[in-house]
């Protein structure tokens, strides 16, 4: 068959995902299928019932990620991936990682309902613990399969509760046996939604990232003197509340005086002793900053560390700061990003070049070959909240992108 | 005896404090004599002996107060009161409150020694909550002694634990039987920590407030939208924590923009959802607004308001006000703040006229008849904390003040 006429079953994917949705679903119109739960189980079952219905191979590592191998016909040589994740948030979204598995799983059913033959494998991937809301970190799974985390550690994490990740991955029976470690291959597509709004506000169908941006957190600790508010003259105050005021209109200022594509964020915020009696004298607060550019990044921080301290001076507040993670800006390989732009732009739907602000399992992957990304429209934005959503044309769009990038390069000889 | 050579016994007044400071002794250094426990009702009991001990005329009405009365020579004149609170803040201070209550033993003690007859009769009290941290609102049984505060809601009122007020008062032995209502005093003087750091500044010794500044609490709503940190863009946000620093920035500036003896403090804040990877979409915090001038005050709010309406709109956050809590500035007896200001100069102490930051039963107090308060300083202006201190030599200039107002008074015909 003329393989550029192919395309997904659009209605099939919208099952799919409907069905998935149900696992977990919540009153609020969206998922809580933590990882390991049983809804985590649930979906894994039925993710596993499928795989077998169009005749994969399926393995599953001692990490709990789970691989659906079609073979090639040159069966030994590097295979093509795709994949995400089935684990939400805790009152998370529908589309949120699924989407990129339900697609992949879309993908190889429309291959295997045309009789299509690839010259190199193709594996489906569902990544176990991408969201870390549940056991920290977070992408721990692929983490470990690229070797940046170790598996013994990540076996050790413990939730709120107490309970062991390595001993939940027993409870549900999907400690696998095979080694969590990477192998060869020849491309690795993430399809996901984009979690944020610049696809909608530009009315585009196909978001291109060229990578991720690096992620820089910091805590931050202003100490004061607490005293009482009635009696204590302005002059002379230790506010460590104002101090904090003043640091978080700094942190704010930063993108817009950096360029660099930076985004800047303070979460969250602890204040003491939080009494409407007395003046503050601790406030703890976080960091996020985001950049394409690492230097700049820590440029920033250095600016911004420097603002700081003259605000702590002036208010009589001793300063402390952390550096609490880092990690660098991953590029996409720059052939498969062209290959998403290509393969959009064939099918019709209009494409807009991004770069990915959120982390992914895709950030791991490329730093263990060549990976892009294929992401779709957010609604509103809105992602890790029940309200999340993407409209069932543009999950189809989607799909087909991902669907022609996989054959593409699974019928490629070499790069 | 020549009354203008008489002075109280330091070393006296000194043990009694520090007997007091035994009563609820935290490993800080501080008490915790919550209203209505177990330490509240030793340090009743203990000074209740002590009223006996000097033959006064004890009574106790419905709400806890004590009283302890001296006879004048002309006993059904309006008495002479000097007092204040038994109580403390959860880990306060060991001079708080008990100073004005053991300041006026050691007056009574003082005229009991020299076998000083006054004209009128001589009141010590002891009012029942003044602090509210156990039980709200504060400087409960002298408001309903004033008759502003409702007796039988004041009964009810619950701890954090639903222990209702009225049974705890009963379960220590302290609901009195003489109704809680005021009756004509001829003058009410209390002694008190200054609780701010003004007179050490000054390197003064005895204050002299004119009277308590105006108080309005405001509660703050500001409602943004939660979106993930990484993927949205600077542009567009709905930050309802920056909006917040802007809108506490503005209430810093406040004191010095309008004057008149102006505090301005956000206390309290809390931040949703309060996560690292999330822009926050909301923002609750308290304002706490003092004044001698409760126009100004007003005038202040409308000013800060109409600029937080800005803020919430730059910022595309909703905003909600309420005003939580409001008291109209309290003006002292001008024949008494005098009295106060001559009887420390004659006693060669130095003086510093002022105006109470903080509320105190001599708010109430003067709303029912002529009040004056004496203020001591304390050291590095901290109050409602373990390490508050005031010297003993100022506590006894205190009481000396205090024995020479109360004496002037108590001989006094008429006004």
């Amino acid at each position: 068959m003329d393989l550029d006429k192919l395309r997904v079953n659009g209605q099939r994917l919208r099952n799919s995902l409907e069905a998935m949705a149900e696992i977990g679903a919540t009153p609020g119109g969206g998922v809580q299928r933590l990882t390991l739960s049983p809804e985590d189980k649930q979906a894994r079952d039925l993710l596993l019932s499928w795989l077998e219905q169009i005749g994969l191979d399926v393995t599953i590592d001692e990490m709990g990620n789970i691989f659906g191998r079609r073979h090639g016909k040159d069966d030994d040589l590097p295979p093509v991936m795709a994949g995400s994740h089935a684990d939400s948030q805790p009152k998370g979204g529908r589309f949120d990682g699924i989407l990129g598995v339900m697609g992949a799983l879309e993908v190889l059913r429309t291959l295997e309902d045309q009789g299509i033959e690839t010259r190199r494998p193709v594996m489906l991937v569902d990544w176990t613990n991408e969201e870390g809301s549940r056991f920290a970190p977070a992408m721990m799974a692929s983490g470990v399969w690229a070797g940046k985390l170790e598996r013994d550690r990540a076996w050790e994490s413990t939730d709120v509760g107490g309970v062991v990740f390595g001993e939940e991955l027993d409870r549900i029976g999907y400690r696998g046996s095979i080694p969590c470690a990477s192998w060869p291959f020849h491309a690795y597509f993430e399809l996901h939604i984009e979690q944020g709004p610049v696809l909608e506000r530009e009315d585009m169908t196909i978001g291109v990232p060229k990578g991720i941006l690096c992620l820089h957190w910091y805590d931050i600790y202003v100490d004061g003197e607490a005293n009482h508010v009635g009696t204590t003259p302005m002059a002379g105050r230790r506010d460590a509340l104002v101090a904090a005021a003043e640091m978080i209109l700094k942190v704010r200022e930063l993108p817009a005086k950096m360029g660099g594509n930076m985004v800047a964020t303070i979460g969250e915020l602890q204040n003491q002793p939080n009494s409407r009696n007395t003046i503050p004298d601790r406030v703890h607060f976080t960091i996020d900053l985001r950049s394409w550019d690492d230097d700049l990044a820590l440029r920033s921080w250095g600016d911004v560390k420097a603002d700081f301290e003259a605000i702590a001076a002036k208010h009589g507040c001793l300063l402390r700061t952390e550096e609490t993670g880092r990690a660098q800006h991953s590029e996409f390989a720059s052939r498969l990003v062209e290959r998403v732009q290509t393969a959009a732009e064939s099918l019709g739907y209009s494409t807009l070049p991004m770069i990915s602000g959120a982390v992914h399992d895709a950030s791991y992957a490329a730093m263990t070959g060549p990976t892009a990304m294929i992401f779709v429209p957010s609604i509103g934005g809105r992602s890790h909240v029940e309200v999340e959503n993407t409209s069932w044309d543009d999950c189809e769009a989607g799909a087909n992108v991902l669907l022609r990038c996989v054959l593409q390069s699974a019928n490629e000889a070499s790069t």
